[in-house]
């Protein structure tokens, strides 16, 4: 394969010294919003709706505190396809009725499916080949994301030395590092890894990200057996699982759930299992809320990821200079009636 | 205040593309044990006796499930020190028992102490300046540190065109990623950034860091109101808090916890707050087992973090070729009787 030239550039973070002065006193602080107060004031052209029809609604027996339902957003192409058609079958099927949480491990996953592994599967779900964790991007894309990097770069260069952070809306996020990849990126919605000497692209396990349980390889799993991802970002499993989704409301239920005592966080008894009552795609659910998700390639979005990277509300007295892609969640809501 | 030069490096995890080739099939695999085999083997002068004046017990009272113990180790000199010396105080005059737990926001913190805000304090708590946020190591220390990064930064560089990764154990990690500082490293058993231009170190905001909470600056805290981190490293707190210890068992007793309903998961009604039982130190706790990490400085814990940063155990088909610190939790256990 023709690959791109590998650069060698400063890492933008190399910069957290000079730029992580302590921020100004009280009055000037209250010029530079919270992460929270940039999304709020977010404008409604802005918001991204999401269709019913991509979202997947799971709702587990009543807990001690009342209903307990799940809402995961499905990732849209070009990333995971074939095992996001399968889940749609899945979910179609009322296949997960009656299914259930089986193991949950503590700083790591929450897994759900067929605890017996015995259930019958629909007929016709695609078997989705290793290569399908990666998208292609191509040499020109690659090309072109290089180009943004660099102006990127450029930006935090130009930025070395200044004794403050200039004030004001920074028209782009500080990328938090560069690792694992050239480089993370948000796009259409999504925290992506960039390399662009092999003209690759990949969803990143982020606290949420819902992705699908498999044996060895060359088996890359159905999308029956799912799982998500309560603790620190395991960037291991990137490129070696299929992503498929994030959960965008109701995680509480899963990453409260008791820690299994089996190895990996199973459940070790049938009773400890948290039943499945139903999973369904959004459309087929009534009582469903609308959502949206803030665009990543909007203003606010880069001044939200801005004001993540660089805390400067009253609270913080060193703005970090930086943050992981996982430390920026994209904002999502439920669309005001 | 002199300044050393700022380095331009390649990152170390620039190399991931060409690192990160699909390990050799199954029969190669072997010669490769994951990360919990290097510890399994690790010799046993490799594993350092923590002191049990050196860890602080946090007994709740029953759940559902039997008795809920959390084990805290206390960070060690240079760092926090006012602080900790503070929670040694507190432990003492058991200000803790009949306390609670206030807030589990998810993804963020579980927070203990005072709901109340009005329980007095034990006379003679040090009031500690934000300057003990961070360490100052003095220049030669950091340019030793520095001459230690270039090693590493110079081996990463030497396989750059490997088409394998070198089969045996790599003499150190690859650091996963360079950001908030000039680099993240491990030392005396502990997550540390690292600032070699302002000759800085500070603690990190790992899953199961225990922080102080405080209020705006200049008050930097007591200890009396600690928190522990349950989600993905909020590495924006670094410098802005004191981190005084880590959860080394029991983790699970708070972040199985219910997530609370109020503005920063706080929870909203008495009931729902969970009683704390007592919190002593270690020493002051007849039936507590004895703890011991794994030697950061040892050959295992190398290979062990090398391991994490390339999994090259049957599950995985690419290495992900870098780890963040975060992602390398500190090998914890009870020594065996």
């Amino acid at each position: 394969m023709m690959q791109s030239m590998k650069k060698i550039v400063l890492p933008a973070l190399c910069a957290a010294a000079l730029i992580a002065v302590p921020a100004a006193a009280g009055e000037d602080k209250a010029e530079f919003p919270s992460p929270p107060e940039i999304v709020a004031k977010a404008k409604a052209e802005e918001w991204v709706a999401i269709a019913p029809s991509d979202l997947l609604v799971m709702d587990l027996t009543d807990g001690p505190r009342g209903p307990r339902r799940v809402v995961i957003q499905l990732m849209p192409a070009p990333f995971s396809q074939g095992w996001v058609g399968n889940i749609r079958k899945l979910a179609a099927a009322k296949w997960w009725d009656g299914t259930s949480i089986n193991r949950v491990q503590d700083n790591y996953v929450v897994q759900w499916g067929d605890a017996t592994e015995k259930k019958a599967l629909p007929d016709g779900l695609a078997v989705v080949p290793e290569s399908n964790y990666i998208f292609n991007i191509g040499e020109s894309r690659s090309l072109s994301l290089d180009k943004r990097w660099d102006k990127k770069f450029e930006w935090n260069l130009d930025r070395i030395g200044d004794e403050q952070p200039p004030k004001g809306r920074i028209p782009a996020y500080i990328d938090g590092f560069k690792s694992y990849a050239n480089y993370d990126l948000f796009e259409r919605g999504w925290p992506l890894a960039v390399d662009t000497v092999d003209f690759e692209q990949w969803p990143v396990h982020c606290y949420g990200m819902v992705g699908v349980g498999r044996n060895l390889s060359p088996d890359t799993g159905t999308g029956a057996e799912l799982y998500t991802v309560i603790g620190h970002a395991p960037r291991h499993l990137d490129r070696n699982i299929a992503l498929v989704g994030r959960v965008i409301e109701g995680i509480e239920h899963l990453s409260s759930l008791p820690r299994g005592t089996g190895a990996l966080g199973f459940y070790e008894k049938e009773e400890e299992r948290v039943p499945i009552v139903s999973v369904r795609l959004g459309n087929d659910v009534a009582d469903l809320p609308a959502f949206e998700y803030l665009s990543t390639e909007s203003a606010s979005f880069a001044a939200y990821a801005e004001a993540r990277a660089n805390r400067r509300d009253p609270f913080f007295n060193i703005p970090a200079a930086g943050a992981d892609i996982c430390n920026i969640p994209v904002p999502v809501r439920r669309k005001a009636q």
